[in-house]
């Protein structure tokens, strides 16, 4: 059944007031689809169709819907039902709703909700986000490395609720410090009165609370990891980062790199509006507008080699753009590279050299082409111009799209953050002069 | 202890021929680690380290190494030791080391190992790359339906070793078709003695083996997976797709939108060799560089403009460039959008009407910041066409970075393919022609 045919069943049941039947037909179902029907289900019908649910449901429905859609579900519930809901939703993502409130609404939920519960969340809000902190959740099922595996399998039944997102049991000591983990394919395989200590995995892997959330996502990918412990300076447990919120990180940081090496600006997605999405963009282009501007004071100081040997021009569009397509290729493979290798001297070093020779082969590709239809075009000489131009500027722009970024990234600033626009318009400039420089030198065998 | 210091030790080990303490020393060394360790130590001492490994170890450090280190181990084991390690081997990451052996080696390889093992192994490597087929492991653990808890678990023991990698355990009906799931952790909370049928999830969702590994993706990706199961045209389960190898799917296909997006050219990393590199790079260079001379001939056409304006040459670079720059903006709205968007009517009509706003928003700006500066430098009129052929292709840029890749995906085309590049290209030619085209009806009243 897909969802066209689920919401029209839905819709049935809703009217003729079948609330059993409804459950039935929701039995089973993700809370991804849940949000899909949630969506497709006319808006008269949504107050309706909540109030049939069972909190746990309208918790996993809230966890999967967009932020204007979870404030619409919250508003028909009112504070009270909606702060029961809270009580049981997953931790990290109440957190992430919680921060999209106003503050007086907030307090009210705050308020409303179960007082250890209320707790808890207000301490995952008070992280850092794209952080560990800020994407863990501090709700799990531990275990005293003293424990036989029959008294950890009973505390894990007693805990079950809470055990319904995490893949690991972690094991921690008297002093609440973390010291080792199972996972519950450990305990199925174990003997009931064996000890903890003796199948737990000692050489367990945490991260520091404050560490940026791509570096957690290398360890998970690294290591093939379903989840990572967060811990404090004092190596106590303080909440779990699970693979499925990594790999929501992934796509974040794909996303980043892609807007920032075209000047996008944060986030625009399908729904952004119109105003917003100019104001995100327009900073980037104003300020490479300016940039470029200053190619044109350069065309006004060879304005005699230009009133001279008009043909020049021709060519000029053609050389500044192949530049810069030259330089966003190597921005993009240094960008990307830098996701996955480190930044070792050797590396780095061996890359610059190898880019070196990139741009010599392209130079000379190019230039040639270039160089043959100058000559065909204008003359032997113009053509020696514009095709030496060309190899001077193609070299120049593949080493200031590989350097740059490296440069960048050395004192610490985000290498994406070159944007191609920017290494574009950059070498724009780059172009512009050696190309008139070169026909001015040598104006006199032009004219 | 970090890499460094675990080497030296290991290396102090070797030489002493001090084989307990070796593997002491090893104990509960992820994969990854292992391989940062071989590639740590000094090349002469690889033969006698692997000759103190156990085939599994070997097993586990074959799969974290890259092909070139992956193909030493194999040569300096011999076949019929390395087949000894192939037969413990992760299938799906056997397969993938195998298909970049040559055909002879791989007979040799084959016919050492053991039967069963090989024909299994082999029967992977049958599946495209990029598909569920391509990335699934198909040695897995199954259960039917009849069995009780009890039972599940005993066969889950016997099988233990192949229960490594997967997170749940499928079960099947005695055709051998799929019919639900069922997760270690609903195994321990269960009573051992109810049955399979009641405890399982039967709504469980399964791919095709021949589905892009894109859209597998996505799946777990939307439902929080930690795997997928893979299915015939009969429904009978062939393999399963771990949530680790998707993470590595992510960022291959991120890797390739980037690549895409500015035209790199496929799979170009550090390591890449120079002569390689150009020659992924040159044919999106070339193509460039012609589109690119269009431009050339179109100066030539307003050669008379060019003469009597000259002041008209300064702005031009700064144009061309403010097109593709916004041009570039949108395209990579478009591509990421339609990574988690649905290519539907009603999202795409807003998208399109969406992005006229914003490029009418920044022409305005863009067009007045121009308008005053051109005015300022040299008069009212230059002001004027300069200004206001900016505002014209500055809308047209965005459109043109809008509707260009979502017409390249509706007919089924890669909409990164339409790549920075080129984009920005086209829109240096149109933006010529407008520009040009405006300063031309008015060149009687720029004189």
């Amino acid at each position: 059944m897909n969802t066209t045919q689920l919401t029209v069943l839905v819709i049935k049941y809703l009217r003729e007031a079948k609330k059993e039947a409804l459950q039935t037909a929701l039995e089973e179902l993700h809370p991804y689809d849940m949000a899909e029907l949630y969506r497709a289900l006319p808006e008269k019908h949504h107050y309706k169709f909540l109030s049939f649910l069972a909190s746990k449901q309208i918790a996993d429905l809230l966890m999967e819907l967009e932020q204007e859609l979870q404030m619409e579900v919250l508003q028909k519930l009112g504070i009270e039902k909606s702060s029961k809901v809270m009580d049981v939703m997953d931790n990290d993502d109440l957190a992430d709703m919680l921060s999209e409130i106003s503050e007086e609404k907030l307090e009210e939920y705050l308020s409303a909700m179960q007082k250890d519960e209320s707790t808890t969340v207000q301490q995952l809000m008070s992280y850092a986000p794209e952080t560990a902190g800020g994407i863990m959740t501090n709700e799990f099922v531990w275990i005293q490395d003293y424990y036989s595996v029959r008294e950890a399998v009973d505390k894990f039944k007693t805990f079950a609720e809470l055990t319904r997102n995490i893949y690991y049991l972690y094991v921690i000591d008297e002093n609440k410090k973390l010291v080792g983990v199972v996972s519950y394919r450990d305990l199925l395989l174990a003997d009931m009165n064996e000890k903890i200590a003796d199948i737990m995995f000692s050489r367990v892997i945490s991260v520091p609370i404050d560490i940026d959330q791509e570096e957690v996502a290398q360890l998970i990918q690294r290591y093939d990891f379903l989840a990572v412990p967060v811990v404090d300076d004092d190596n106590r447990l303080k909440g779990i980062v699970t693979v499925d919120d990594i790999i929501d990180v992934f796509i974040e940081e794909a996303n980043e790199d892609i807007e920032k090496l075209s000047a996008s600006g944060k986030s625009i997605d399908f729904a952004t509006k119109a105003t917003t999405a100019s104001f995100r963009r327009l900073p980037w282009l104003v300020l490479l507008l300016f940039i470029g501007l200053i190619t044109g004071s350069i065309l006004d100081g060879f304005e005699q080699t230009l009133e001279q040997v008009v043909a020049l021009i021709f060519f000029m569009p053609m050389i500044a753009g192949m530049t810069g397509n030259t330089g966003t290729q190597s921005l993009a493979v240094v960008v990307r590279g830098l996701v996955t290798n480190d930044f070792e001297k050797n590396t780095i070093l061996k890359l610059v050299w190898r880019e070196l020779k990139v741009g010599i082969i392209i130079g000379i590709t190019c230039g040639i082409l270039v160089f043959l239809v100058a000559t065909i075009w204008q003359s032997l000489i113009f053509g020696f111009v514009v095709g030496f131009s060309l190899f001077v500027t193609l070299i120049i722009g593949t080493m200031a799209g590989t350097i740059i970024p490296l440069v960048l990234y050395k004192i610490g600033f985000d290498p994406a953050v070159a944007s191609g626009p920017l290494i574009t318009t950059l070498n724009d400039i780059f172009s512009l002069l050696i190309y008139f420089g070169i026909a001015t030198s040598l104006l006199h065998l032009l004219i």
